[in-house]
């Protein structure tokens, strides 16, 4: 794309998005029993970003963070919720970010601030379909233990994120969007852990988990261990919906 | 004002402020057994708002949120949190609604969609000094079991924000920032009752609060019911401190 077509398309986007408002999506999984994070990386650049984009004039906030979670994944009707809006004066300088990547980049429509609303999705990775943008070469999966470098607070938003969800890990079992259909205790554990930062007692997990009456526990085991086989478990979509309306 | 003053007053405050992006503010008070929320009316009108105003240019989100908090109130330093981002396409439509309280109203200026963030306090009304602005004659508080009719969204905002609190207040013990210094336990079962929308249990109440070791019980009792007289209990902030910082 030329410089100016690449103004022009700006152009075009600033009369149809609001302007100064984006949003950031924090798309988690649970891959290789770690929480991970959605990643993209900036085309010859060791810095990454979250996917994010524009709430449009016609849009609202929700639809909004629908829409960037499908063009980034490919995934509709998952998990999706707002969490916190960042607002700093000068956490996001697109103009002076832009200016660095190319010095010809047209920046007259270009926001000086920008006010980000986070939102969070809880998925399943194998059912993810990575998709790229015109600046990045790369989509990945990130430990949230081992981040990158990222761009302007992106990083402070993966951990409010994070925050989040651990306060809810307590009273909503964030396992049900993330986990495969069937799993063992140790891999909700390390999910748990995963979110949490910290290791768990096993045996008060185990009671704590069972004590919700949420899951189903499957008659076939997992096999190939070298050990005695765990037993596998599955959500309960019906008693996880009453525990879910009992709690809220 | 005139109506060309008004204009220039909205002429320079939209320069000076980001456009589309609003603030507002649920502050929230324990008075009369109740919990309740300012809100102030417009002039002339059985419609009632809640206080807000406009992020300016150089001013972060909190940094606006504590401004219209000290504005409306005079108060600095309390309780005060982001909750929610309100975004829905029509969900406060200025001009028009401006248009209807004065044809004549100058409208150049105002945005035709506002996206407002969301901010709770926690204050003790006894130390609020009420203010007005020049589209409202009457401040007051208004108990959330029994609202007037609101403008715009503020009623959903309101419920969004008790909603908030009510999730809150099995572990963080909102208590501290609403009650005075020293209550009795049947005070504080009505506070979050009134949270919360429901009886609790007299019993179970005591138990459960008394479990968090975050109360001093007080020396001398309240007098002057027909009544065995109750205890008065206050928080013990250093208890109080360790325990919030144990739970998150």
């Amino acid at each position: 794309m030329s410089d100016e077509e690449l103004r022009e398309v700006f152009k075009i986007l600033f009369e149809r998005a609001m302007p100064g408002i984006s949003l950031d999506c924090l798309i988690f999984a649970f891959q290789d029993q770690a929480l991970k994070v959605l990643c993209m990386r900036y085309t010859g650049q060791d810095l990454w970003t979250l996917p994010g984009g524009w709430v449009m004039r016609d849009e609202s906030l929700h639809k909004a963070a629908q829409r960037i979670l499908y063009e980034r994944t490919g995934l509709e009707s998952v998990y999706l919720k707002q969490f916190h809006t960042f607002g700093e004066v000068d956490r996001a300088n697109l103009k002076e970010f832009l200016r660095n990547v190319n010095p010809n980049f047209p920046q007259d429509y270009l926001p000086t601030r920008i006010i980000s609303i986070g939102y969070y999705a809880l998925v399943d990775y194998r059912k993810v379909q990575f998709s790229k943008d015109f600046l990045t070469d790369l989509t990945t999966w990130q430990d949230v233990a081992d981040l990158p470098e990222l761009i302007f607070d992106h990083r402070e938003i993966i951990a409010t994120g994070i925050k989040t969800l651990r306060a809810q890990i307590d009273h909503l079992p964030v396992g049900y969007h993330l986990m495969p259909e069937s799993f063992t205790m140790p891999d909700l554990q390390k999910l748990h852990e995963s979110i949490l930062g910290e290791k768990v007692d096993r045996a008060n997990f185990q009671k704590r988990i069972l004590s919700y009456n949420i899951l189903d526990r499957l008659e076939e085991r997992r096999t190939g261990g070298a050990y005695k086989a765990p037993f596998l478990y599955r959500f309960n979509l019906e008693k996880y919906s009453t525990f879910i309306n009992e709690e809220f």
